[in-house]
């Protein structure tokens, strides 16, 4: 983990050190999305994200369509980690001399129908060549009310509400490094759901303390959260969310399925801080909006201490996320 | 020039064809960047440019503060195309495993010093380690007056004014790929000049019609402008403005020193269609800032005969720039 923390650490230090005046940046670097104010009534929220041709796939993984849906994809599931709606997309593709121009329109294609079904549109971009690997990347801007975008931030007590399910995809990938290339777990890493319906129906609610979206595996993103507001945490092991074929696919590895959903990334589900006693509440609202909602556990006001309990024993747990340097 | 512009056009067919609403898309597709209406006052202009080791420079060139300071100006530059100022950037890095964090520092650091000159600010951005080419993207986002932003448009008649020098940076290219490691022309290539001075004091300007920058070379940028208000062109060769070097440079080469200066890229310099009786007066507004401008040719009621006119005869030139596909 440490090394592109600890990059994205120094930036930020040089970025203060540089002594720009930062009027409008409400949220810089580290959050999920900056956020900006430009307007009186709204809040900008940028993020950008990228896939990389031999580090987050490999050809014969994806088609060039589905490239650019899962491009969209990753940086709409951030635009929902922070509340807000999307807008304006930036696609830049990197290309190898292999990769031909209906491939690359393709990408787009994908990107600009993902980005559709939230009401986003690209507005620009970049093409270059390479002769190294293919590299997509997107800048996504979206929207929400003046002050109300959700940050990396919990309350001691919260309960930590999980949307969406765990460990599909990363089960995914491992099926594909091994020639398959159907079945639910591949297609929960091909098109994980971007919980923007979530930011819809909970955007301003003010039982909603903070949220992250789970890229790094929950373990890691549920302690950056803690990090950010000094809190130590208390996972149920048996609540995780661990759809049946992820339970399959561990019993068949023999692995356990409650390591696999703490420390499996790319799936995406979001992470929410909520008022105890109106998590029961907020699952209800996103049940009733189709997103499947959990209580996992609750944030603690014991910094540094985060623990999984499982059959009623607690034990240490270590962030065991996917460092985007190291892998 | 055809594939990227292709692609390009293909891209824009598509947006056009999602149906998505595009309130607030003032610019989208095909400019120096795109133009967001997201509040009252201002427009937002966002633009994204990219890098590429092996394609846009070669290791040896540039430290990896010099990649982050270009990375900063090419992104400043088309912010300057737009008459905007930069405000707010996100800088994303694909990192080989040779590339090391303190050198990755060092890129972010050229970047936020070159940032910081012009008033702007790394938000975020995101890091990913790759087996191919380092690539180095940014995501600029600036802002002008609702409706004021500089597109690539003239109108017949006006004066075409050149902000800056032609041909330096391209033959700095030719120097470094032999060897040469200083001298001004190195030094253009390394450390263009965003017209950030140009689009402070003319913005908002009612004699300014448009504005173009010069990333692929003068006749090809040109023509885009042309192309986008059904006009042609008469440029004057003897006006072009070819540093003393670029001239050396040239004879050395038995090359010409105007067709270099028509079809260089890289330099960044800034075209701007003028009304014909003011090009005068701005050309001595930006004198007074320090900006380097001179008149250069006219824009013609003559929709696609582009001319190069020397010593009192005229001749048709084609679009002769770098395509960021082919190359």
């Amino acid at each position: 983990m440490t090394s592109e923390f600890a990059l994205i650490d120094a930036i930020a230090r040089r970025v203060r050190r540089a002594r720009v005046h930062t009027r409008g940046v409400v949220v810089g670097i580290g959050d999920d999305a900056a956020v900006l104010r430009v307007s009186v009534h709204e809040d900008l929220v940028v993020t950008t994200d990228t896939l990389v041709e031999g580090r987050h796939f490999e050809r014969g993984w994806l088609s060039s369509r589905a490239i650019g849906w899962r491009l969209a994809a990753v940086n709409l599931s951030d635009i929902a980690a922070m509340g807000a709606t999307p807008r304006f997309a930036l696609v830049s593709l990197v290309l190898p001399r292999h990769v031909r121009a209906a491939s690359a329109e393709q990408i787009e294609a994908g990107a600009i129908a993902h980005l559709a079904r939230h009401g986003a549109v690209v507005v620009g971009g970049n093409v270059a060549s390479t002769r190294g690997a293919l590299v997509c990347e997107m800048t996504l801007v979206g929207v929400c009310r003046r002050g109300r975008a959700w940050r990396r931030r919990a309350r001691a007590g919260d309960a930590i509400v999980v949307v969406g399910a765990l460990g599909a995809a990363a089960a995914g990938v491992v099926r594909l490094k091994r020639g398959v290339r159907r079945g639910s777990l591949v297609g929960a890493y091909r098109r994980p759901t971007p919980r923007l319906a979530t930011a819809a129906v909970l955007a301003g609610n003010p039982d909603v303390h903070g949220a992250v979206d789970v890229s790094d595996g929950l373990s890691s993103d549920v302690i950056h959260v803690c990090e950010a507001s000094r809190l130590g945490c208390d996972v149920n092991a048996e609540a995780l969310p661990v759809a049946r074929d992820v339970r399959r696919f561990c019993a068949a590895r023999g692995r356990s399925p409650i390591e696999w959903a703490l420390h499996a990334g790319e799936d995406y589900a979001l992470v929410l801080s909520v008022a105890p006693k109106r998590a029961g509440e907020v699952c209800r609202i996103l049940e009733r909006a189709g997103e499947p909602a959990v209580v996992v556990g609750r944030f603690t006001a014991r910094p540094g201490r985060y623990r999984l309990v499982e059959g009623g024993r607690a034990r240490r747990f270590e962030p065991g996320g996917w460092d985007h340097l190291k892998a």
